[in-house]
């Protein structure tokens, strides 16, 4: 494929190296927002902004920007991710998107090129779901979209407004820029379908819905030796019937046109005591789903399911409870054409798809034309020590990104 | 039927309606033993024991005794049971016991009949799983069969051979006990059988063996959102069969002639977050069986399963794991014999039965000749508050307990 020269795959491998290093020793790789070890790569990132030619600053909402003055005053063109990790993560989700937006500016500068747009990259604060118990912080707090009750939660001894001051910022500032003239982020795929697909991009087309669904089964708490078999209302075996059946509802929906999953990732039982018949289960449903449609077609499914599961086997099954629901998010079609033109031009293969995982992109769509920039990852793995990218995959995706910032830039 | 006039069912009554008063009063009924309130229960039945005629004390393994001399020296007829609960337990588990053999012994007094047998009633020590994590610990100390390394065993700053002090036991005699011409106890079933088959009296034939058996699941975590439902190898969807399967395998085996259940009692998962494809899931089966035979065939079973379920469905089982097994205790038939007879005698109507709970009964009978009275208690409700056993029913077996303690007197 063609090599785009002003890019440096070097120096990007070595900013993730570097970033990698600054992790709680016995747990690597763990750099938690808010936390000092999340302030030191913050300070290893301002550093590395300011040698690229940046201006930077802390916004109000706690993100790290650095500013590149551009030739005309037609807006900014904004280019991020994020450097914190979820405990015991990895090295490149958010981290290898930050690393190449800034690669793009030292890129630009090398080139001498003034593009005609003010350029923002920017490290946004707290992506990761963080001790605060909710995610994507800076992105919302910069758009106006923080709920403002937020600022009161507690973790670690402070508040979230504590923290936010603590990384430089101003929590009694509502955030709500209009001058986004685009945004792109490129982010490893954190799934399997680029790497099992041979492909180079991904260009991404929306951010899935994400919807929580609450079961909650209450059986009846019966002595494990005396209680005959046939006269039990045992919660977990229902509570097993019930995820057998989401799964085989979600495979079936997911073998459709648009994207969907749907996991029980949390499950919990009472007493759980080895000689008690379980009585309660509660379990948690995270479902993905690119179109609204198909979200509720899969709910009324469940709520089938567990209807016919409750009748059958004697135990009360409360109708299931949505307890979350945020829509997906399409991205813009002219940004994502634009990805897949550069693609093309390098030589790199693409393929459009759905991210399932939420990204602080998700917040900046409901502000300005976004897109995403998928690169593969090793077997898919992702909040996980073993994460991997290959530095050449994240080199080309911040080739595409370099391509598309020049072409939205003519626009 | 025929009433038996020496047993006082408003006796029987009022000792029960006593000691469920005497419980921690946020959590009726509550009375652990090695708390105060267990020893506030003791101090009662002491001084009932002793309006009774009986001489108390308490033995070196810490149970409550009281004896009542008889005319030759053929050994000791032993009637008991436990004052204990569970946290949130009931008031008739043990307690039924104890009360009906305190009433034997008020009943023989007043008929004035000296048995040739000396006559002990037993309140047995923390027959319920204790603050110490293990059960029958005066059964067991009674007749040496107590582990010495349990001595050590720490609850509440101190240790179990504390608790057997404070209770007024000496923990360093070795018991073992060989005076014992025949034991026998009358308990709640804690089942539903009784109840379903209209009968006044279980005898029982023999205290189920209890197996636990381990089964740990290790899938793959992965990124909910982003991993095709195709891709996955899910620990929760592959435990969920492993529990169904499990199901299946013991309500077969349970329509066999010999009594079986099986229970996933204890459930855990990890990482357990929304987000994340369970990667890890332990259970451990409580499974009872009367038979040997049968345990072994169920377990060659659940091996095939999870072998099966491994293979299907991508994740790793290791070989189950049996992590503890108790064989079942065959009662003494001639006393089980005799039970009957006595019922019959009362025309109370019987069935033979197997325990599926574990009793202070299956020490007793590693040492003397021993056999239980079975009454039956409410939809088969026990270890929770609403257990409930109607007086008329305990006093009848109380009856039977006393017409089989006559009949082995004269033996």
């Amino acid at each position: 494929m063609t090599r785009n020269l002003s890019i440096k795959a070097e120096r990007i491998a070595a900013d993730i190296g570097e970033l990698a290093a600054i992790t709680e020793p016995d747990s690597p790789w763990t750099r938690r927002a808010f936390t000092p070890m999340f302030l030191k790569g913050r300070a290893y990132l301002e550093r590395r902004f300011r040698e690229a030619g940046l201006r930077t600053h802390v916004d109000a909402a706690g993100n790290l920007v650095g500013a590149r003055k551009g030739g005309g005053s037609q807006g900014v063109i904004m280019l991020g991710s994020h450097s914190d990790t979820v405990p015991n993560g990895g090295r490149f989700d958010g981290i290898a998107g930050v690393a190449a937006a800034l690669e793009v500016a030292r890129a630009l500068d090398e080139a001498g090129i003034v593009l005609d747009h003010d350029l923002e990259i920017v490290d946004f604060l707290a992506e990761e779901v963080s001790i605060f118990g909710v995610s994507c912080i800076g992105s919302r707090g910069m758009l106006g979209l923080r709920p403002a009750e937020w600022l009161e939660r507690q973790a670690d001894g402070m508040s979230l407004a504590d923290g936010i001051c603590m990384v430089g910022g101003d929590p009694s500032a509502i955030g709500g820029r209009n001058d986004i003239k685009a945004f792109l982020e490129l982010h490893i795929e954190q799934g399997p379908v680029l790497e099992r697909d041979g492909m180079d991009i991904g260009a991404v087309t929306a951010i899935a819905g994400i919807t929580r669904i609450e079961i909650v089964i209450e059986g009846r708490a019966d002595h494990a030796g005396t209680t005959p078999m046939g006269l039990r209302r045992d919660a977990l075996t229902s509570a097993s019937r019930v995820v057998l059946g989401i799964e085989r509802i979600a495979s079936e929906i997911a073998r459709g046109p648009s994207h969907f999953a749907a996991t029980v990732g949390e499950f919990s039982m009472e007493p759980n005591a080895a000689n008690v018949v379980p009585s309660h289960v509660r379990m948690l449903i995270d479902a993905r789903a690119e179109d609204p449609a198909v979200m509720d077609q899969f709910q009324d499914a469940v709520v089938a399911l567990t209807a016919q599961t409750a009748e059958k086997s004697g135990v009360t099954i409360p109708a299931p409870r949505r307890i979350s629901n945020n829509p997906a998010t399409p991205m813009a079609e002219p940004v994502v054409a634009l990805i897949e033109e550069s693609a093309k031009g390098l030589g790199a293969s693409s393929r459009r798809m759905v991210s399932g995982a939420g990204h602080d992109a998700a917040f900046l769509a409901k502000a300005a034309p976004a897109a995403m920039i998928f690169i593969p990852c090793r077997d898919g793995r992702s909040h996980a020590p073993e994460e991997w990218a290959e530095n050449d995959d994240i080199a080309l995706g911040a080739a595409v990104l370099y391509e598309t910032v020049l072409k939205l830039d003519k626009q």
